[in-house]
């Protein structure tokens, strides 16, 4: 990367925490938001990490998200409790979560949070991996605004619907964590800005036809990995998140990325079970046996190891941002 | 089909059940596996359906299958419990798992079950079926002898490990049910029967190179869906089935086809939600919502729906059987 400065994650921290206490955040939810977004960034996240400060900063200025609500817990059944989220962040939101989450699931041994009237949740796999470090397998399902249509179909109904999961694992969990589209949207768009096409079997355009033009793309819809089965699972997903939320569709919810329009109220459900409880004590012993297998073989990796590698070189080096960006942040204080 | 013999539902349980009982099953063992196979087939899976009964009676025969053994429930947590399946047939061990989950995840909102030393579990969204049909969400993650390389990796570990997932709904619940393989090994044997290549992309030679030969696909691994994110996936249901149950792992369980090794010892972990008390009462109003989106929608089919046709017809036309299948059943006798 040409252009680029580096900075270190405290100053980075402190920096997005400015930029939202600026635009009208609570010093709590700025700093749980800033903490959040510097994560992904530390992971190598970017399309999570502080490139969306300037949109989020302009939520907050135009009301489009609550920068000063205090998200609200509410009991609904001993193994189930909602997060009503109050169209802020959903970061200080799934901070509340996540805590009673843990106590609960350690009493009952599973235990299951919904977060609604919430916004984009960013690296889901940061809130399973939290659960996993506490002995817990852990489940994400959030929706996100419209990007794919149903099997057979040619208009946009489901989002692209992130799905994250974590294990125990020493020393540090397993943890799997994408989105059901075959590639983020990110990438079409940076496909466009390069004037290049795009490979088949990325998108569709709003005829319902495979296109390689991006900017048909765009308009279009995002295709599912795996056809009919990735279109089923992007539903789950919805199923899982919206409904099981009691939240807005991926259909109703308006773009995460600017401040016009109303809040897009999503939906995020948390699940998190007592590994070693409910394998009568096996499951520690059994996911080493697993992960030995794939040490053997030639070309296996056990998924998230890769960012692990690239959070240690942030702790160590800091982060490397486009000048531009740090600048755009730096106007906003 | 030709060389077909149209048989009553009931007539065909009779005629398993007596298969099971000949090769030294109990009643009660019996009777619970014919209903799930007959079940299977009257929804057009034949793959878990009659087509099974000679190898679950030579299994029964071999003592591969302990064909008299009651499983046993095993409290965990108060949202927690173990199934022992004795490494029986998995049906009577889900069967008695089923209203204990149930009872479980309506008193505390969210409850699952593990069972161990399980067997091949048949349709897994028909378990979800009868949990949705109680007001519950329902996954069901169960592991199956390996068949799937990790990616980029040549050697099979995973399975192709089903997931299956029910949502209530009017008048029948949302049921997502398939493997993570792109096709079942069923259709590469059907292929190598004929004398046909296949098409790239559903298998990879032992060599770890894709092949349309058919021959060749059987003695390497079946390709998941999706690519990386299809394997991810794969490993994800291996966790969450053979680490969570403290089974086998899909690289070391036996065949599920005959009576030969070991019993296969695979593990089912049924997990069970009250939808309506995690969203604040608002689940049923919004998977209406959002079934009304894909019934406005050309070419969009809500899930589930085809087997519900399939099932109604057999119900009233009943089976239509392979007459050689029938012939080979009777023999059991």
């Amino acid at each position: 990367m040409s252009n680029t400065v580096i900075i270190g994650i405290e100053e980075a921290r402190s920096l997005c925490c400015g930029a939202f206490i600026a635009a009208g955040a609570s010093a709590h939810n700025a700093a749980a938001t800033a903490g959040a977004l510097v994560r992904a960034e530390a992971d190598g996240q970017r399309g999570h990490g502080l490139s969306r400060v300037p949109s989020y900063a302009a939520q907050v200025k135009t009301g489009k998200v609550d920068g000063r609500v205090q998200p609200r817990l509410e009991d609904a059944r001993p193994g189930l409790f909602r997060v009503d989220a109050g169209h802020g962040f959903a970061y200080p939101a799934i901070q509340l979560a996540l805590p009673e989450l843990t106590s609960r699931a350690r009493a009952l041994g599973i235990a299951a949070a919904a977060v609604y009237r919430s916004h984009h949740f960013g690296v889901a796999g940061h809130h399973c991996e939290d659960l996993a470090r506490q002995g817990l397998i852990a489940f994400v399902y959030g929706n996100t605004p419209k990007a794919i249509a149903p099997f057979g179909a040619r208009e946009k109904v489901l989002g692209t619907n992130p799905v994250a999961f974590a294990a125990p694992y020493e020393p540090d969990p397993l943890v799997i964590d994408f989105a059901l589209s075959v590639v983020a949207r990110g990438k079409i768009n940076a496909a466009r800005q390069a004037g290049k096409s795009i490979p088949e079997g990325w998108a569709l355009g709003p005829d319902g036809v495979a296109t390689t033009d991006p900017e048909i793309a765009l308009q279009g819809s995002m295709l599912p990995i795996g056809g009919v089965k990735g279109a089923a699972l992007a539903l789950m997903i919805e199923v899982m998140s919206a409904c099981l939320a009691g939240s807005a569709l991926s259909a109703e919810a308006p773009s995460l990325f600017d401040g016009e329009g109303d809040p897009p109220s999503l939906g995020q459900v948390i699940l998190a079970i007592d590994a070693q409880a409910l394998s009568g004590g096996r499951f520690a012993g059994r996911i080493r046996d697993l992960a030995a297998l794939y040490a053997e073989l030639e070309g296996a990796r056990f998924p998230g190891t890769g960012r692990l590698g690239q959070r240690q070189r942030s702790e160590e080096r800091g982060l490397e941002v486009p000048v531009s960006l740090i600048e755009e942040i730096r106007a906003l204080l």
